[in-house]
């Protein structure tokens, strides 16, 4: 195996199609952020970017602090699902590790599909006061992806966490870019 | 709220301190990986670049491919454990989201303390054929960190996923590191 030198330096970058001129300054209603973070993971699977699924950070106000789109194959790195990248470019906007840190509105996650075993842990750790997602473990699990060990008392611990769960906001049209990528044969980056 | 512009780009870079001069190219023992992993983790507490955790990919024959240092506090950015971290740097060195894509040699991970919820489900997502862990859960939480919804059936789990897991390997050594930590008053940043 030959391998390039050790690296002490790692660039994350979000798709070259995204174009922020496009976003709008607030998304007031949950309706509204879920659309954005859908139209995000369709496009993010038309233009073969990566996996079906894009997730936003918001304030509690509706004010878009970062997106993400999942990364996995468009990076080759496998914890770059849409709500880590989420977090990672709002955490750097905002200079924070915790959405609850002073001087900081309240945060909400909106993922078009529900958190796999790993992205409700990053959800855990960054404060969220709120999650919002599309599509639900079920449904991603019906093209072939895994979710992990999701446990089953999650919903629970979240509350206790102090963290609201909203589930299937506009599942239909976030099933339907699952669809889309299942029938584009999509790779299924963790079969 | 007065917000930077929402940036397209994000560079997670390692400690300064790290001198890869120092690293061996291969450390054939598991003892010999743990030790590096564990006094990693002891530099990054006595540099104060972050939590009390360090992390390493090794190839099974013992090449290091790559390290990771808790960067919670250094970059602000919640999702970087320690084991987020290593996967990212050896996945972008071996330019592959899986360390089972073909022409790859089984990948092992070394972390100086069992792996949280989130850090568990990237080990599922990475294809790790191995993971050796010093500190425990417990001893993580002894000194106020949380750990997450970790499924109690989770060694089974991994298991049934082709993924060994060795525990408490030189434990006192990396319970040392949480000690001193705790000793310097280090910020517990998901309490």
């Amino acid at each position: 195996m030959s391998l390039s030198p050790i690296s002490l330096e790692l660039t994350i970058t979000l798709p070259t199609w995204l174009n922020k001129d496009n976003w709008s300054p607030s998304y007031p209603t949950d309706i509204e952020k879920m659309r954005l973070v859908i139209d995000l993971a369709q496009k993010n699977v038309l233009h073969e970017t990566g996996g079906p699924f894009a997730a936003g950070v918001f304030t509690n106000s509706g004010e878009l602090i970062a997106i993400g789109t999942n990364s996995v194959t468009r990076l080759n790195l496998a914890p770059l699902h849409a709500e880590i990248v989420a977090i990672l470019f709002a955490q750097q906007r905002l200079n924070s590790y915790s959405f609850r840190s002073s001087g900081l509105p309240p945060c909400e996650l909106f993922t078009s599909c529900e958190p796999c075993a790993m992205c409700l842990g990053a959800v855990l750790w960054s404060g969220f006061s709120r999650v919002a997602c599309g599509a639900t473990k079920q449904d991603a699990e019906g093209i072939g992806f895994k979710e992990g060990p999701v446990p089953t008392e999650i919903d629970g611990y979240m509350r206790g966490q102090g963290i609201e769960i909203i589930r299937e906001l506009l599942r239909p049209e976030a099933i339907h870019v699952l669809e889309t990528y299942r029938k584009k044969r999509g790779p299924i980056y963790n079969a």
